[in-house]
């Protein structure tokens, strides 16, 4: 059994410890988290809730700690500290700050002989593979990444701190005449706006102004002002009845051209009724090839690309080329 | 520069030379055939085309050959044989029979100390990584992989057999509502029948009875009995008009459930203008990877379920991770 410790205890903490129960040869082992252990309900029986500060005495009882901490400032300090005693794996998603998080974990897990593998999840992570071979396979040709239709949390959090907004959810929408148009062999050329809108559902302060709210959105830099977007007010009953999933997923396309002149089209998709409930499963596969390649010998920091699949499965590689190949 | 070898100079071999002019890292050093080397006319200038007697001799002016046989007899015998002198990638595609080949190119590999691939393309190969990633991320779920829409090489070939058949070809097609109801998330079970449709285009000869052709077609066991099938009889002019082509292609759909019944679909696709071009796309990709394998050191029979995907690329680790990750 691979003995599994969760860090964090949010939506991903719990997509986790769901997650483990899938996969036979896990099993949780611990939460551990800031706030006071007694006030934390877990949905494992039988499983201890830990101060994150008793963590160092979980060493030898842990065999893989999955990091379910936000990207803004829990993992960049976390991760590398944890590294010191756990082989690690986190969902590290700030795409441009990932070399210099890299080179921090890295820097641990070769001085403590751990495994530790960042920016795991679906983008970066199943998207990140699809980039890669897409373009190995096909070096001429274009990539293109394509999110939704899914909840964006960090554009919902900017419209909640509008003055007059109570609640908002925001989905990511792709162009479908975009996406007909990649499909299609023509490699074009897309700007912001053109790959996708931004479909807002608010709820606001009784009497609040609408029209500028609405006009606040709509003109936000970097979230909103290079995308046609939509917003539409609605109730908080009807904010709660419609819009209280977590969906999302997308499209990887890569397109390109062969021999003389043959178009191939390659592309990945993942349609996800729950964003965490997703990324935490992910989590878990690569949990159990970093303890296998811990197991092996290997240490140092390492993502998706690094990791050969059948690090993945639980089955022996003579099962899996008899099975799945 | 990663000097690459092709054995066999059929489709497959004349999309390898066409792939590696699309790759800065490699160059083609020769070509071997079994027919007269005079006889044979490549695509690349410069390049020495060899009998297949002479291939001992590029022993050392080789670093991974690339078998282009087929899986019935050729590859069989060469693969292992081959596998005592270079690194070596094949597409062997027989399912049924990947293990016992594995095993007699292992044994020749790690007797060598060379590094084999068999087993490379799109199914098995990316089919077979999209099957296994699938599974390893949700466990509790169910696979499938549609064919097509395609040309069927096999197919075509029996029926070209019957009497009366000038020639032919077949294409397997998906049923479009099973994959729908797939991509529902329905999980359903599919037979043979309700998951792929059969359509044949038939040159008969003048004056043959074309419905005992349509007959001997449509109940042929294994091949056509199981499916539903239409028979087209059509002249050679348009066959060769409207049907010279060898597209192919299909889809690998992994639907699974996770935490409290919420479910996600990851889809596979490729939609391909020359399934041979795309096969040998995929194989010059895995022969980088079997160079730089075998240069850190390993050696033995692998698949692409073996091989982290960053083997793949030209990129350094560095560079995969801030522009791909």
């Amino acid at each position: 059994m691979i003995r599994i410790g969760i860090f964090g205890y949010g939506n991903l903490g719990r997509g986790v410890e769901a997650a483990i129960k899938q996969n036979d040869d896990m099993e949780l082992v611990a939460v551990f988290s800031r706030r006071d252990p007694s006030t934390v309900k877990i949905n494992t029986e039988g499983v201890t809730v830990c101060h994150v500060d008793e963590v160092a005495s979980y060493k030898d009882k842990i065999d893989v700690m999955i990091l379910c901490g936000g990207s803004a400032t829990d993992l960049p300090v976390q991760t590398p500290q944890m590294a010191k005693h756990f082989n690690v794996i986190d969902s590290f998603d700030t795409h441009a700050r990932i070399p210099e998080h890299f080179a921090a974990v890295d820097k641990e897990a070769k001085a403590s002989g751990k495994v530790a593998v960042i920016s795991v999840g679906w983008d970066p992570g199943m998207f990140s593979l699809n980039r890669l071979y897409g373009e190995a396979i096909l070096p001429e040709g274009s990539s293109y990444t394509f999110w939704g239709k899914g909840v964006s949390q960090g554009h919902s959090d900017a419209i909640r701190r509008i003055d007059g907004v109570i609640d908002a959810r925001q989905y990511t929408i792709p162009v479908p005449e975009a996406l007909d148009k990649v499909r299609s062999g023509q490699n074009p050329e897309l700007t912001t706006r053109q790959k996708h809108t931004r479909e807002c559902f608010v709820v606001a302060e009784e009497g609040a102004d609408l029209a500028r709210i609405e006009n606040e959105i709509k003109t936000m830099p970097n979230y909103f002002a290079d995308y046609d977007t939509t917003v539409n007010f609605i109730s908080m009953q009807e904010l709660q009845r419609d819009h209280s999933g977590i969906p999302h997923g997308g499209f990887v396309i890569r397109s390109g051209k062969t021999g003389n002149g043959n178009s191939h089209i390659i592309e990945y998709s993942l349609k996800l009724d729950s964003n965490p409930e997703f990324t935490s499963s992910v989590l878990v596969a690569y949990a159990r090839a970093a303890y296998r390649l811990n197991s092996e010998g290997a240490k140092g920091c390492k993502s998706v690309l690094d990791i050969a699949p059948s690090y993945l499965s639980s089955k022996s590689a003579e099962q899996l080329r008899k099975e799945l190949l």
